[in-house]
């Protein structure tokens, strides 16, 4: 196969609950993209948040309540904290695997803010639990108090909600264009990225979380990528999921997934907001092909065709597009 | 003057204590920086982590000892989210104030990890405090049950310390190089970056706290820059500090600097440490410059002279000496 632009996204779920599990939970996801970097391909990798950022969050919270002199921590900033948190585990890690498989590229992690629209109907159903549980009583001094809104979670308790609206634009999108171009592996909206608005005085965080395998459908959409790829739990979408009939899919036509969409047989909050992203992706980029697969499965996805993949593209076309300008290309790729 | 490349140190302190108060201190040194950008000059932003780390690792450690479900964060962790936090306030306020004099270049922060050497005699000598106080009492039970080491820290209560070596490598530079080759106003080495060692498996983490004036200095040299700038609390070096004679120095050779050194004149642990990154600088690269002032000097100290001057240099040399070997230069210096 050609090289490729391939956009991964990696469930933050697969990242452990600790600092230790996520060491080996980077480990193993590494190995995977290491391989597929050992196939040629040039990658930027997005991830999810969701258990780290509810850590942190939980515990800045405990703390400000109760502890030593801790300030208040806004919900942004603690996204920004799980960036360098899980940053730094993976571009560790994702360098060691290149390392043993003798391929000179360098990774890293960028800092992401995302910018969305206070305008978004998001923002007038708060969906997203966060962070730690609370009693009734808690959860309603504080909504007194701070004007955080809370849910009863099944029946473990009350948590903080908070929106979910769509990612408009990636602010920190020229300089991952210059690094994916220079050569770069490149981690990037890490947790969906940081929600920012426009304010008075330029962008200002916001309480939200914003859906990571949208935020790495936009940037896969804005990168020319040819492959967006969403890992996952399982190796396949299901229709018919959990019941007797269940029936593993190994491609989708945009139509046949909108169909499935409309007639409910994606669950929400998990596989539906997966294949809207893909839709989302080959819909607007022409020729384009989304795989949505298990970690384990990455590599055959591409080699053995593993997976389901969503869109009309083929993994047989030319060369990725290039992000600039012939008279702009950067000649980079010798090692140095 | 002509273009410089110039890495610019910023201080942890000089960035508050709250969430808050950092948005407003940063908006303060990025128009600081703005300025220095907007006279043509290409940027490279280290900062300290000192206030910052230490709210986090204090959060971290007292939700993980009475907290809800939380886990123990090394320090190595903490100080990468302390990166993901500053550098997210530090980047978009930064990028609004370049916005504001309409120069159109994107500044992204980077997870950085710097190697020590496990050999370092600082490991032997634990001489920095973090995070937050103890009683004799829970200092000597956390001796025990962790390992930790502990110190009396002026009447004010125990605190953890830890080493304070020196910075060997930084593991990301490749990265860096590129991205200040393709025109990226970077951010790094924040905190003086994440302390790791060769171990085994890889790098890993190590609890220690690396000086940020000493990264600086080490990334100034391995990007070959012009100018390191370290921007501190007051505008000048002083000899004779806090007496009846102090002496404001505006220029100091390398053996001047040296003496003083010697006979005492720097604080420890404050102004001496910044003369010997000064000095580690310019000893090791001819020509060049480092300058130590105030945030609000930072634009004077290049146009009109303020601040010590240290080493042989002048700001009137030629342009910054290329990253690369010439057929590599980097042809993305239109906007797009």
């Amino acid at each position: 196969m050609k090289k490729k632009r391939i956009v991964v996204a990696l469930g933050g779920n697969a990242l452990g609950n600790t600092p230790a599990q996520q060491i080996q939970a980077v480990r193993k996801a590494s190995e995977a993209i290491a391989d597929l970097a050992k196939q040629g391909h040039e990658i930027i990798i997005g991830h999810g948040n969701g258990p780290q950022v509810g850590i942190i969050n939980s515990a800045m919270s405990y703390a400000a309540e109760s502890g030593p002199k801790i300030p208040t921590m806004p919900f942004a900033e603690c996204g920004a904290m799980s960036q360098g948190f899980i940053g730094y585990h993976l571009q560790q890690a994702l360098n060691q695997e290149l390392l043993r498989r003798r391929i000179s590229r360098t990774v890293v992690s960028v800092v992401t803010q995302v910018l969305v629209d206070p305008e978004d109907p998001a923002f007038r159903e708060y969906t997203k639990p966060i962070g730690q549980f609370y009693t009734r009583e808690q959860a309603r001094r504080m909504e007194q108090e701070s004007g955080y809104r809370f849910m009863e979670d099944a029946g473990r308790g009350w948590r903080r909600v908070v929106p979910s609206p769509q990612p408009q634009r990636i602010v920190e999108l020229p300089a991952i264009r210059r690094m994916v171009q220079s050569g770069l592996l490149v981690i990037a909206v890490g947790g969906g990225g940081i929600p920012v608005v426009e304010g008075a005085d330029g962008l200002q965080g916001i309480d939200a979380v914003i859906d990571k395998d949208r935020s790495c459908a936009r940037l896969a959409l804005e990168l020319k990528a040819d492959i967006l790829m969403i890992l996952t739990a399982v190796d396949y979408v299901c229709i018919h999921f959990g019941k007797p009939d269940q029936k593993s899919l190994t491609s989708l036509s945009c139509q046949e997934a909108r169909a499935y969409l409309d007639q409910g047989e994606f669950a929400k909050g998990s596989m539906a907001p997966k294949v809207e992203a893909c839709l989302d992706f080959v819909e607007h980029l022409p020729g384009r092909m989304a795989v949505i697969t298990s970690l384990e499965k990455a590599g055959a996805a591409l080699q053995e065709g593993t997976g389901t993949r969503i869109g009309s593209g083929s993994f047989c076309q030319a060369e990725p597009e290039p992000l600039y300008p012939q008279d702009y290309v950067i000649r980079l790729d010798r090692a140095y």
